[in-house]
């Protein structure tokens, strides 16, 4: 308990102190300062934002991760560095085309392929690493099974397709929520609901866990390392929440591809590792909405030869474009994200009380 | 729990479409219309923007609590009726202040005294009602104690100061949420995470509960009906988080005193009826701090003959003058509320796992 709240607090506070450094190296190293006056006045304020502030949530993380386990001198976990390696690994690959896209000022980022590769050599590396370092009792980090609210024992998928579908995991939502990063707050504020919400979620498998003789009832999970976990999850929210202060409505950085790529990476991370891989798709729906919103698009417009679905995708464009204020679609994107956990943790909860497994 | 989550559901989805049909109403009666057409361009929206939402509000917190308790069929309970009508009784004095500022055009509003005679003739009723309805083992729905996360055993009060306190109490947050009411979402969004944060104080108080043999141990809570009150919780967070659909930035309509007087009086009461008095003032600590700076601002201006602590009172005019933009404070208020709240639920929490009262 101690070392959840710890991290929580110490990467709030790294994030808001780590944000605030970053505007200012940033901004003094001419970075985003890029202002075209004759461009409208909302344009001229965002042409000139810093992005890559996704450096300062990835350093806020791994510093609370840290100095938690330092302060109260306990041992890291295998699913606590499995998570943070996916999270830093993808945030590193988000990084390089930040960088690149910074430095070559009119550049499209990082080689689309070479980016592609890196990101499958990191999701197949943590797919395959879940499978390893099974505890005293045999729980690996991660199962070969499709999990909803637990693993669900008749869809056992063995090695191989086990890790396509975890890489698959991790495909679908660090795009998601790359594609949720365009509106000032808006990924963020979708992010820290989730992670808070993941928070719980291992807390509550934490105080039910089939590892301990005391709860180890017929609703116990069986999960490695949940204490951990929760640990990652809350400082991440910290983290989200803290990059929130300087992100809202005007923001004053972006979070960039460095940002959304590990945000992405540690909800799918989470997922895999909590075994709650479809309540994930409950949890992070707006991401999911978000993302079905563009394949509806691309997808419509090849079918029918030009035609379009929404005005503009991804979906919070479309409302843009149909005349509600950014900061209206941003907030009330979080209000349907804060429906989508509540019910999501809700259906959670009711499994564990119900004493039967939903699924089988 | 079926109840809890059926009554935030209905609170949510009738604060939503319940003031979707308000902002028409009133709208199409020409209040809220008064357009100055010489005013600075963000002011013109803000003119023609209807008030009186927390009819709203409130016609959805009673609907949902009425209809979670039809389809379930369990009886109200003693607390969940004394807070419901502390909420009604301040949100229809707030009502008769909106509505006569509505149809005497330049007028402030109800009569400042016939104001605090109806608030404290609603508040002295409350405080009373408190200390009557025992329950079979002869709990009350609020104490004649001083608490924190429970009741403190040395700071008995009796009757009297009893009811004085809990009058303070009520004073303190009606006015604290009505400061608090200034800019597009503030207000809303900090009773939001206020009253989610009750829900689960109640929610574990349930779980703990000392009328039940099975949970009746050292450190279990002494409070009347507290999975009744969770459903009343739940249903004004879902209440104010739909509510907030429409009142984010920019608001298409604003609460008015009927809101914030009526929401003020459910934090006041539900400190008071789950014995967390004291445990309020760090969950609702953005309300205290926003009436701290007004009790500030005029204290020092009085002593100094003239001087000003902050630009302007309340607080988040003082941030406005300072440059922030309105949504940099409402988010960035925000954030220190979620702070608030995240400490009051670890304190709350973390003397039940200590498993010995703090205080004693």
């Amino acid at each position: 308990m101690r070392l959840i709240l710890l991290a929580g607090a110490l990467g709030l506070i790294g994030a808001m102190l780590g944000t605030r450094l970053a505007i200012r190296v940033l901004v003094r190293r001419g970075y985003g300062q890029h202002v075209r006056d004759d461009g409208p006045q909302t344009h001229l304020k965002k042409a000139g934002t810093p992005t890559m502030g996704g450096v300062a949530i990835i350093g806020a993380v791994l510093m609370a991760y840290l100095l938690a386990h330092l302060v109260l001198w306990t041992p890291p976990t295998a699913s606590g560095v499995l998570l943070l390696g996916l999270f830093v690994g993808l945030g590193f690959v988000g990084f390089l085309d930040d960088w690149i896209k910074i430095s070559r000022a009119r550049s499209l980022g990082l080689n689309s392929r070479a980016k592609l590769i890196l990101q499958g050599l990191i999701a197949i590396g943590f797919a395959w690493a879940c499978f390893q370092f099974p505890d005293g009792r045999g729980i690996s980090p991660g199962s070969q099974y499709v999990s909803f609210l637990r693993d669900i024992q008749w869809l056992h998928l063995g090695p191989w397709l086990g890790m396509a579908w975890i890489i698959f995991i991790i495909a679908a939502f660090s795009n998601g929520v790359n594609l949720s990063d365009g509106l000032d707050g808006l990924a963020t504020g979708l992010t820290t609901m989730v992670f808070v919400a993941y928070a719980l979620v291992n807390f509550w498998q934490h105080s039910q866990w089939c590892s301990r003789l005391s709860t180890a009832g017929p609703m116990c999970y069986e999960v490695r390392d949940p204490n951990d976990l929760a640990a990652v999850s809350l400082a991440l929210a910290g983290a989200t929440f803290g990059f929130l202060w300087w992100n809202a409505s005007p923001a004053k950085i972006f979070m960039g591809d460095s940002g959304s790529l590990a945000l992405g990476g540690a909800v799918a991370g989470l997922a895999v590792l909590t075994r709650t891989e479809l309540l994930a798709v409950i949890l992070g729906g707006m991401f999911v909405l978000i993302t079905l919103s563009v394949v509806l698009q691309v997808g419509y417009f090849k079918l029918t030869g030009g035609k379009r679905l929404f005005k503009m995708a991804p979906l919070h464009h479309h409302f843009e474009m149909k005349g509600w204020a950014e900061q209206t679609v941003v907030v009330r994107f979080w209000i349907i994200c804060g429906i989508f956990v509540a019910a999501g943790l809700g259906l959670f909860y009711a499994e564990w009380v119900a004493g039967t497994d939903l699924i089988g």
